[in-house]
């Protein structure tokens, strides 16, 4: 007996192995502990074992900009031969001039039109293939790695930790939808179908008598800020008892776990390591972004809710599932 | 190795009880046997081993009416003191004087105006525990039955027998997405989130301090025709390999999946037993229907293109899950 416990404790020691043996870590195995024993009072059936993670600062890098705006960019210039007026056009003349200071000016409706021009006027299909060819030829400006690679490793590892436990995982982001899901079984072992995500229109339509779907320039749905709780609803169904965020984007969805029944687990990832990956704020007096802004505001909410900030610097041992 | 044989051979006689032994049967387990034998020119991976099913007609019974409009008329009768000026109004008048013709001529504006009255203006929480409530107290009128009790035994047979070969099987329904969600687990063994339905615009605000979900009178997408394909890319993100309907609103979700790249598994239930449940087409010369018209041209698409017509009469040996 006193050798099975021991066993016990020295697997226990040896759970989530990127994390530092801080209190955040210790967090996450108090709290499944607590839901997967039967005789706990705190107790949730694997049915209702549901945990949602924000994508883009949570589960993987995010800077120097979002990997999507990169994969945008990237396809403006090769479309670019197409439109020739793009090349006196704002958005697309700061993308085609790299002209990062009139890119930013363009501002989220830039972006938006950004986003549009670049994954829209395709078949679902056939963006599948420029998505994967993608992520096959494009590494990380400063890590030199595949963005695929530049996931974090301690989440990676929570997310299969939470699986082993009974919980089905779901990423639940402000990026596209199609974007992710092919590459997220095989960087977080998620399937398209528990990929929560924006939506532009599609449209069903008969081509040389195939079926197809045509992405439309149109947004369908922005899963971010509220909402996030909205896609959950919609496509999951069913409250999370856990949900890990990074960013302003992820308040609602942590509001809205909090606001379940019984125990919940509640995390934001503050990056503030700027020597293994980058640091910032606007909180703790950490510098802006356009790229995932934790506010102060965010971190006070956190601290009265008992949400856990976990500091990139102190709570992980290793950061990068490329450092293997 | 030959008790082996006969062992398995006795195993496979024993599988799809529910089924009689005609060739619908040997087209489902000839197609498991193909995808799932490594083998096999035709073998699938798990992971893309996706199955969707219509529900209305498909996995439940749709008439006299279909199970969610039953539910709107109780619950405008229910919510009709709140609402004095229903009783001069159709389709609301209709409803509460029980005039079905008047409520026919009110056709789809009329269903859908009863729809978003008696499943708006009230959180998600709360709509989700009047669904539940309503299943609970109320019967099927002809077989005084639960409704969740009204379910198509070897189609639930069906369910199991794919999820036993490492399918993942949804629902692809044009009924309301939390009409389905509260009692889906039990009756089919799929859980909220592999439901995919017709679904109305939600509001993310704060009630007393606390986020709620409002469910608003608009509705945000039609899960039915066209829709079901633009609902299974946007919910699943995959194609499926095996589709089940019965009526002309399947179709696309049919020729969605018949346009995937290996073998794929496309049936059709078809009501021809008045006894034991309906009888309605209009094709084959059966009666027209309001609810899960199953049209000639449906029944010709399906010949031509390979898509197995399932016969209640003839295939099904039990019909009800409340039979057993
Ligand atoms: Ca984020
Ligand atoms: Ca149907």
């Amino acid at each position: 007996l006193l050798c099975s416990a021991t066993t016990r404790a020295a697997e226990k020691d040896h759970l989530l192995p990127s994390w530092n043996h801080t209190p955040a870590r210790q967090a996450i195995i108090d709290f499944v502990a607590k839901v997967t024993d039967p005789h706990s009072p705190d107790f949730v059936p694997a049915a209702d074992r549901i945990a949602t993670f924000d994508n883009d600062g949570t589960l993987w890098t995010e800077h120097p900009m979002y990997t999507q705006m990169a994969f945008a960019i990237d396809r403006v210039k090769t479309l670019a031969s197409k439109h020739p007026d793009w090349k006196d056009q704002q958005p697309y003349k700061a993308v085609l001039e790299n002209d990062l200071q009139a890119l930013g000016e363009s501002g989220k409706k830039g972006l938006v039109e950004l986003i549009l021009a670049s994954h829209t006027d395709i078949t679902t299909t056939d963006f599948e293939a420029v998505v994967k060819e993608w992520f096959a030829t494009h590494r990380h400006p400063r890590f030199d790695q595949p963005y695929t690679q530049c996931t974090y490793k301690p989440m990676v590892e929570l997310l299969a930790y939470l699986r082993a436990n009974g919980f089905r995982t779901f990423i639940v982001s402000g990026g596209g939808i199609e974007f992710m899901r092919p590459i997220t079984l095989d960087c977080y072992g998620i399937p398209p179908e528990q990929v929560v995500g924006t939506t532009i229109k599609t449209r069903f339509e008969m081509q040389d008598g195939k079926p197809v779907l045509m992405r439309l320039p149109e947004i369908n749905f922005i899963d971010d800020h509220d909402g996030k709780p909205v896609g959950i609803n919609q496509f999951i169904g069913k409250r999370p008892i856990a949900s890990f965020g990074n960013s302003g984007g992820d308040r609602e969805m942590l509001q809205w776990t909090s606001a379940g029944e019984g125990l919940s687990l509640k995390m934001l990832v503050f990056h503030d390591d700027a020597k293994r990956e980058y640091a910032y704020g606007p909180a703790n007096g950490l510098p802006d972004t356009k790229f995932g802004a934790f506010p102060q505001d965010l971190m006070e909410e956190a601290e009265q809710s008992g949400w856990v900030v976990i500091s990139m610097k102190d709570d992980w041992e290793t950061i990068f599932t490329f450092e293997e």
